[in-house]
């Protein structure tokens, strides 16, 4: 049994025409990348590792989204100096910046998924489902391997309306 | 359409109790490693692609297999030292020694499959089919993806006869 | 003929009790890594090369000083920011922050120093001479290699005023 | 005090058109790399320094050469199967196939350097002396700067003797 993995819940979305939302990726494998800025690991491995998923699937099949869970030095990793980086890293995903908690350093994306720090890789399956949240380093060839098993898995049943009928396809 | 994959012409085995066959390993998705021992791009990249590969996946759904085909120095690059070679790199999968050709330097499963040289990444599915031949380096990502897909599908029907009753599942 | 290294333009230093000078520093070989914390190149290979020479020469023959030189993003590669960037990278050297130009986006020190952009490496003899400025990539073993001649060079002739009289040693 | 380092004792040269000796040699820096086809450590880290050094130093300053010392394996890396490897791994630099001894799997070079296994970077001075025996892997920058100081250091006083006269220079 694997839970539907919970909404983001997003400040602003950078490199998107409008807001994205994981309803609305339903059916496509959606890996999300919770990133720091300033996180030495994130710019070394994560970055680069996202940017590979990207570049290895077919965007019909995996969607990949950036997250910015600011949770220390946040004067300092506000919008304008991530579209900086992400201007200067050659960033072309989308990503969302994560929604600051009025009460707690950590926003509020990471503590509902309690995410342990950054990098964190989070894999969504086509029906929704989370199926991964793996903190630090994972090499590329697991990573691979655990999308190409979701990308096979099949999509879920959608019931389409139109002309006054609907029908599950 | 994918063609089933020929068998190896193979004149010995390394790390094998016994011969292996494509036919007995039906089932499992087989990657198959095409390297020479004296060859700088297998040593740095597909020996240790290779154990990643085995790493990553579950042996009951992969099975990795070397396949030594030497088509210059053949001299230099005999069973022996190919012994000493796969102790001193810790290879610890099965190698099979492709079969030299009595008529040209090109062993027979090297020419059989039409490889272009060393290394080469062969991929054949569940089903005993050809999927993939890449000759040079492939990043670790997209061979991870492949795999991952293939493991995903089905594996084939097998006739399985139990006390006296046959059936397929 | 080497000219003299002109002294560096700063707005403020980090990791430093007081502000260094380049007289002051005379004897010593001084290595200059101009960067800027949100440019790839720099964190991907300037500051593991600064910090690597750091390791490899003695403190007594090699200063290292970065110089953060900000020429592009300016609002957000201000102090505070470049104060988080250090303590993530464990940047353990003095930096000195180039000091802005009120007529131009390129500051005071890039523009005396004539620097292309960043990684830039600058070496400077024992004497204060200029020796070396390097924008780009260099090879460890270049760098070493050239640091290595800088240290086995004499170090300048130096008066020395005792008990009412001078002398050259 | 630095002793002499003893001349290598060699069964045959290769890429060299005549038997090098290290007398012959005085006056450079010599570095020679201790290495064996078959080690892993060897051909990952030692060739590519070896030829690094190479390419950063003047050949009239400082002069590399490989040392083939078999202590494993002897019936497989024998003179036919290094000539491929040295083919294959592209090394341009004299090598010599340390001298086997009747008595002992070490041979007679690595036995008289007392040398732990390959690789090991041995560094000779300008003036015939034995500076370093490294074992195992030494990084780029430390490597650059020792050999940049030996570089720096006066070569020996050597007689000239020209038209009847003879002189120190």
């Amino acid at each position: 049994m694997h839970a539907i993995a919970p909404e983001l819940q997003v400040a602003a979305w950078l490199n998107a025409a409008q807001p994205l939302s994981l309803t609305q990726l339903r059916g496509k494998v959606v890996v999300i990348y919770a990133f720091q800025m300033l996180c030495p690991g994130c710019v070394s491995h994560g970055i680069p590792q996202a940017k590979a998923i990207r570049a290895a699937f077919d965007e019909q099949d995996v969607a990949v989204l950036g997250l910015h869970s600011v949770f220390e030095h946040h004067a300092v990793m506000h919008r304008a100096a991530l579209e900086a980086f992400m201007h200067e890293y050659r960033i072309g995903f989308p990503v969302a910046i994560d929604q600051p908690s009025p009460h707690s350093p950590v926003p509020l994306t990471m503590a509902q998924y309690q995410l342990r720090g950054t990098p964190t890789l989070i894999l969504i399956d086509r029906q929704g489902r989370l199926r991964l949240s793996h903190f630090g380093q994972a090499e590329d060839m697991r990573v691979g391997a655990l999308i190409g098993q979701l990308v096979a898995e099949a999509a879920p049943q959608q019931a389409r309306c139109e002309d006054g009928a609907c029908s599950i396809n």
